[in-house]
């Protein structure tokens, strides 16, 4: 696969981008630095950095312009991740094989981690001295459209609120399209605005990240009905457990698969309208929709 | 008081771009649009948004230019109340003198609510469209470093960690200087950069702004001890019960007067250091220091 060679370099300028930005574990309050450390740095597939490269790649964007979105759009998604994980929301104790913030440290850490880090996220967006101020404008506005209310903290009010009551279809896809779809459109888009992407180059490249973004909630709801808790490194069977609505339980395990290629057939169809070169992309699509873990 | 018709000017221009800045309580998601409401129209003394007027008359800026910065420092406070008051944090149910926002509403609500306030702050500076994109890069850059680890989320963690300990009167003022004191600076930046102030202007402007931050806080130990909950709006005698290090505790009821006079003249001093109209700034510096509430 083409696109490899450059998944694996994209996956080291994120990581040294992530350390560069982070607090130092050393330095005081060491307990908030080091918690804010443990929820980035633990691994994580980097999905959303890769796709803003991706999207770049696609687009003629300079790589280097890319690190800062690339990382806050991480950022982002750790500190969701450390919240979602606590007592009051999902109560989950284990996050990438590893305890979660909240155990590893205690709860008023861990909600002072997340927002830390939502804060750090636009602080390297707002720092980056190498995108002009228009770029880094137009990158905060949609980074935090995507984070806010009208986002991903909407999405996960909608799955709270759903939690232990049957949501019909429509309101399933609504949740996900809000709880991570838009955090995964606006890394495409992120990486697109670097690259000065028309408007029909936007609205292509919006397509594939929403079908993505559904295909890859649809797989990790059969993920959680198949895997085990060791394959997925958090814990498995918990949706069933949470009486949460998910697409296996709405449409059957087969139709959820069915529901997985219409929205594979969507992404590549989408890349379709592209003229640039969408490998990068496409690799990232299929490890979306075929991930075990 | 010369400065008090523009104070009330400017309490009616903050509150109408809040209102407009919040998602409605009749649309979905009600439950977290509404928490957030509650935790940012229930009143408050919008300290930090008067500040970003204040300090903007005093620099020249156009006024039109600081509604945007007055609500997004305002977020960001009512964010950091909302997240302050969780059981996990300062368990406190009384704010404002209503219920918190995990007392009216619940738990995950209010850790979202407060997610959601911190990307509507970024939100509302990044889409400012009457600011140009120099402007609101600066804005955002300062807002966020004062949001996050090296600011106020770092403040709020030293006084986790210092809870039950006596800290010394150096580290007190670091905690301090992060946990209130970082805001309350960039309140001042914010409006003396829509003003495009020169660097000394800057320089003597944040003195005025680090010695009313510390004001406020050896206030607010003070009326800790002194006020009953009904004037407060907030459980009084909570720094006793929770053995807090405090200004009171460390000097003395006497000697943290002295240490607020001290600070008082630091105000008047720096604003000495200014050419233009700092009558706004005196009299918030007198509100922060006589307060009764």
């Amino acid at each position: 696969m083409q696109a490899e060679p450059r998944l694996a370099r994209w996956l080291q300028r994120v990581e040294a981008r992530l350390e560069a930005a982070l607090p130092a574990s050393d330095q005081s309050p060491q307990g908030l630095h080091r918690a804010m450390r443990h929820a980035v740095l633990g691994g994580g597939k980097r999905l959303r950095p890769l796709l803003v490269y991706a999207a770049g790649a696609a687009t003629g964007a300079d790589e280097s312009l890319l690190d800062a979105p690339a990382a806050a759009v991480e950022l982002v998604h750790a500190f969701s991740l450390v919240h979602d994980d606590l007592p009051a929301m999902d109560d989950d104790d284990l996050r990438r094989g590893r305890p979660t913030v909240h155990v590893a440290f205690d709860e008023a850490t861990a909600i002072l981690a997340g927002d830390a880090l939502q804060a750090l996220a636009f602080t390297v967006l707002a720092e980056e001295t190498r995108a002009h101020d228009g770029l880094r404008v137009g990158w905060l506005a949609c980074l935090a459209q995507a984070t806010g209310a009208a986002g991903m903290c909407g999405g996960q009010a909608l799955d709270m609120d759903g939690t232990g009551n049957a949501l019909a279809l429509a309101e399933l896809e609504r949740l996900h399209a809000l709880k991570t779809g838009a955090l995964i459109r606006a890394a495409v888009r992120l990486g697109a605005l670097a690259g000065h992407a028309d408007a029909a180059t936007l609205a292509a490249l919006d397509d594939y990240a929403s079908a993505l973004g559904l295909a890859f909630q649809i797989r990790d709801d059969l993920l959680d009905i198949e895997a085990s808790s060791e394959q997925l490194g958090k814990t498995a069977g918990k949706d069933a457990a949470q009486a949460k609505s998910t697409y296996p339980a709405l449409l059957g395990v087969d139709g959820a698969r069915q529901a997985l290629r219409v929205q594979a057939d969507g992404m590549v169809d989408a890349l379709g309208r592209l003229a640039g070169d969408t490998s990068a992309l496409l690799a990232l699509g299929r490890l979306a929709v075929e991930r075990q873990h």
